[in-house]
């Protein structure tokens, strides 16, 4: 298996990446690594084994529209997607933003046949260990009932990478009776409840999707964005409530002392920067979109559920789930 | 001031409402009461002086549409909104559902002149104590830009209500440029660059929505009430885990008494249903919508709400706005 790496592209510089994969390649003995980046940033990967670099000249940048990435033709981000077109590498991962990543993707990297439009599905943490596997996360702006079709089939198909055999697969919207929500959602409901690939659950509501009930969380990009941001926005603003409170005084450090373990554990669930990544699914190669804030941990994490997607053949399985 | 409350529909059922109507009476002296619910359930209210009671047969339940709305010509909620509009009262309480409140008020009361749609507004926390106010929370499950600009200048007057002088209203949106998101959003920027009654921030993240930056957050019905339900779902998620973390063992018990008092300010901000209600915008008198899982803490806090906003006279400055 080898592994493609845009080196560049994520807010805490390329240090993070290296460090990363440094740690994969002893955890990875079997894939080979290959680094895109700058000469001058990726000097220290020199005699690393298992690990190819491509030195690039360019970075882009989430201000990098449509015209700019095709004219950085010299970028890590396009080189490595255009080696991931040219079966060079056999998946991608970037901490690039979103907006670079899937306008490059569309530009380089085919769809699966069939597929209309990439979506962005992510596992979120939920209250029985179990995560959710929730999709479109913002790689769309606009949805038709038809594309929220098909990222049902999707979330099924990568739910099913990680060892859910039957998922049960639900619409996120504003209640839980048909009748709920904007055309888009009303119309939805009606296609994923005749969708044979499916275990259709019906809607489910934001309140309601942490309870484990479901595996799957279907979303428009718009409302998933948002969601995914509320819940960010939510996470981190209970965290630093937690953090206050025991700061307060000696007692009160004494007393975040006795639930350390506790602490670490809500600090690891709650921090979203944390998790692996995105997978931007529906291309014939699969695309992996770390964190932009990623640590090395979230990175070797990102590594490690690339390593798992690609193993699992996802892409072929849902090449046949949509003859 | 006479506010009229409908003291069915809530899923906690009447007594938490006269519980809140036993200590409001106390709060505010010059306010008279007007109860509307069947007889059976408010016979603890005789007596209680500057309360009335208006007995009625039936109730307005979450699934009912327009023409049973239009049928249950005697339900609490119907009988109560006919009061408003006759000036028999000066604002509205109900805890019913959003979809069935929206619906009769609709049908009942008469929107202020030049607004095209009403609006649900809430309060929410924010990490420098000063709140946000926030709409739609769900009144519309379809908007167009002109009501998105309508809803800024309905929230900038609602922020004044309470004591912001140049409230700074920002758009919700999935990223800060001004080209993010779809089409509504995109346009809807455009209006609020040029908009004159505000002081327009920009486009805001949900994530930093809680920062404190900004005093009004503008979205449309459908991505509100996304927004709302995944910041109550990760609320509780958040407080769940706190609870399991500090009920472990022995030990932890003790942490969680050494920080009480801080456990309790967390939960109060994190608790949604602790918070008054929700303003239903827009029509000529005040509708405030108490949170269906009300407690009687929440529904006295909806009373005060109720009585800050008919003092502001908020329904005449908006008119005056509008003109």
């Amino acid at each position: 298996m080898r592994i493609g790496i845009d080196m560049m592209g994520s807010d805490n510089g390329s240090k993070v990446f290296i460090e990363a994969l440094s740690e994969a390649v002893k955890k990875y003995p079997n894939v080979e690594f290959v680094a895109f980046g700058k000469e001058e940033e990726l000097s220290s990967l020199k005699g690393l084994s298992h690990v190819k670099t491509v030195f690039t000249t360019q970075v882009i940048d989430m201000n990098d529209g449509i015209l700019s990435i095709r004219r950085k033709k010299d970028s890590s981000m396009v080189k490595l997607f255009e080696a991931l077109k040219n079966n060079e590498v056999d998946a991608a991962i970037s901490a690039g933003s979103t907006a670079a990543i899937v306008t490059s993707a569309m530009i380089q990297v085919p769809l699966i046949e069939g597929i209309l439009r990439p979506c962005l599905v992510s596992a979120m943490p939920t209250k029985t260990n179990k995560p959710i596997y929730m999709l479109d996360m913002g790689a769309n702006s606009e949805c038709e009932p038809e594309h929220l079709r098909q990222f049902a089939i999707m979330g099924n198909e990568y739910a099913k990478v990680f060892g859910v055999k039957t998922p049960k697969v639900a619409l996120l919207n504003i209640g839980a009776e048909a009748h709920k929500g904007d055309k888009l959602h009303q119309a939805t409901y009606q296609l994923l409840s005749k969708e044979e690939h499916i275990d259709f659950f019906g809607n489910i509501e934001g309140r309601d999707m942490f309870n484990g009930e479901v595996d799957v969380v279907v979303t428009d990009g718009n409302s998933g964005n948002m969601t995914l941001k509320a819940i960010e926005g939510t996470a981190y603003f209970a965290l630093d409530m937690i953090k206050n409170m025991f700061m307060k005084n000696l007692l009160h450090k004494i007393a975040a002392l006795i639930v350390k373990e506790g602490l670490r554990e809500i600090k690891h669930t709650m921090d979203y920067s944390s998790y692996g990544g995105a997978y931007l699914m529906g291309f014939t190669h699969p695309i992996i979109k770390a964190h932009g804030s990623s640590n090395t941990k979230a990175v070797l994490s990102a590594i490690t559920q690339t390593v798992k997607i690609v193993d699992s053949n996802v892409t072929d399985s849902l090449r046949k789930e949509l003859v």
